[in-house]
């Protein structure tokens, strides 16, 4: 690859030195039109390309915004940086993205080039493997904006945006049990991160106030997967006293679950009801559809791009903690239809 | 934000010359070594963190890839990202994603912060607005490399990977017509893109190799959507002669298609057979399970990460043209299943 051209080669051309070069490149009111003339045409002539980035370091501003999630193939997170894409472009932000892969190390590789290409601000998305969280504490320490959603961190005090995970887990089994099911199990995750935690505490909650025992036989935990689904689901319809629904962490495992329940012959909604989590963009055309909790990811994308656009606002001073908390939204369709929704 | 630390404030600081402060943040060897510790010990004291974009520009390096897609949502791009990162990251290189939302301003505005970012490569697929391809020549004139997947234009003359969509065309009409089905509808897309045309040739070509006649009135142009599958598949309805199997350009329509033969009752695969193309994710989940094209995504990734190595690996010359073309996949599943396939 051909070296590339340097404000050097254009001082050098023209037996001058970089400084003059730089300002003239920059427009400086000291440089004399003369001047600037010669170095932007001998600067075309060489195929120099300002670094935009080293005269923005100047500004301090890159209008750059670095986004980390798990991966965007996941309709939940896709669709959050479609907000915060829209959100972001309307205010002259390009918007790059990094896929973490659930890997530790791979955030805190995304965390480091982005902190290396000078972006404005960083909204995230914690990987499931992150377990040390120094690699965001960096961020905060170089004073540039870091806002994260979804999966957040309450030790690192940054503004943060999430829906009520107990409340979604609340009124999934609520659902449930207003049609009709009697025996709820729970399929949650292994892997023991706040939010899947917080959809147990609402599963128990919803047990107890509506006066149903809480059997820790009917809680399996998987691993977040179609296969592991059905396991799970296997393990429940194998015990003596089998449960009549469940409630799945997410929208996999349910759609795991209903299909086991098929290869068993149990009639979904009429025999066994399910209800997922998440609102995957499969959920509404698998038969039958599945009920789910949505996350309201717009309006989620959205906030990001507005906490880190205030954060900005504030100016000088490092930005204040702000939690922002979205309420779930329970989305029925047939696979809870037991009483004919 | 406060102001960031520069080179300038550490030889300040330290009543020397920012070429020695860059010369010691480089381990120059000009440099002594006590000199070397104070610059890093003043550096770390005023939380200086070096520009690693600019140290690696002279290097000619910053060992991050640009990739930019039309939707990382989309199964098939998701896919061939992911193993474009596992490739790249086994190379040491940081994959930064970017979405054009098939808009041509966006993808233009995508390009110009990996150029300003000094990426070493660009991989695209692109966007379906795009008609001027200024933008990519714009990244061959720099002398950085280009590698394009899937929606390819050949006068960019680059390297480029993408599968034999005539040859999808062909087996998934071939496929319908092995299965019984005679009179056999397509539809396709109102945007008029290489992939798409070439499915709709293979299309006809299959047709008179088996002896069908190719109608005109049995094939509908819509929008790549489900609603417009629906609206499609019933305009093919309505018709006197009506057809008794579908070939959708590609899965999103085709489970249209399903869902409007579904409402009007007729039953498919016994009466009517449908077929997609691109193996998105819901395809396997959906009633009836859709037989579609697979690209063949992970090995496509893994063949755009390896022309850009090899582009790379030429060294000081551009690189030249090198077309990979991989076979389209025949997945039969349930809709095409008359035989009792």
């Amino acid at each position: 690859m051909k070296k590339k051209t340097t404000i050097h080669d254009i001082a050098k051309e023209l037996k001058t030195n970089i400084s003059t070069v730089s300002r003239a490149l920059n427009d400086h009111p000291a440089i004399s039109t003369i001047t600037k003339e010669a170095v932007k045409e001998m600067a075309q002539k060489l195929n120099y390309r300002q670094n935009k980035i080293a005269s923005s370091l100047r500004s301090g501003r890159t209008h750059t915004i670095g986004v980390i999630i798990p991966s965007a193939e996941l309709h939940f997170f896709g669709s959050v940086v479609h907000a915060i894409e829209q959100a972001m472009n309307r205010n002259g932000y390009t918007v790059l993205l990094y896929q973490s892969n659930e890997s530790f190390e791979q955030e805190v590789k995304g965390i480091e080039t982005f902190l290396q290409l000078h972006v404005d601000g960083i909204i995230a998305s914690i990987a499931l493997g992150t377990k040390d969280f120094d690699h965001f504490k960096e961020i905060k320490k170089r004073n540039i904006p870091l806002i994260l959603f979804d999966r957040t961190n309450d030790t690192l005090e940054v503004p943060s945006v999430f829906i009520d995970d107990y409340k979604g887990g609340y009124i999934a089994t609520e659902h449930l049990i207003r049609q009709g099911y009697h025996r709820i199990a729970h399929i949650n995750s292994r892997q023991q991160i706040k939010i899947f935690n917080d959809r147990l505490r609402g599963y128990r909650d919803a047990l107890s106030d509506y006066g149903l025992p809480y059997e820790e036989r009917l809680v399996e935990f998987g691993d977040v997967s179609i296969e592991s689904g059905k396991i799970c689901t296997e393990k429940l319809l194998s015990q003596s006293g089998r449960p009549d629904a469940i409630f799945a962490v997410e929208d996999f495992t349910a759609m795991g679950a209903i299909q086991q329940l098929k290869t068993r012959g149990i009639a979904v909604p009429a025999e066994f009801g399910v209800i997922g989590f998440a609102n995957e963009g499969f959920s509404p055309y698998i038969t039958p559809s599945l009920s789910t909790i949505d996350q309201q990811t717009r309006i989620m994308g959205k906030t990001a791009a507005g906490l880190f656009l205030d954060s900005i606002g504030k100016g000088e001073e490092p930005v204040g903690t702000s939690q922002i908390v979205l309420d779930p939204v329970l989305v029925v369709r047939e696979s809870t239809g037991r009483q004919g929704v």
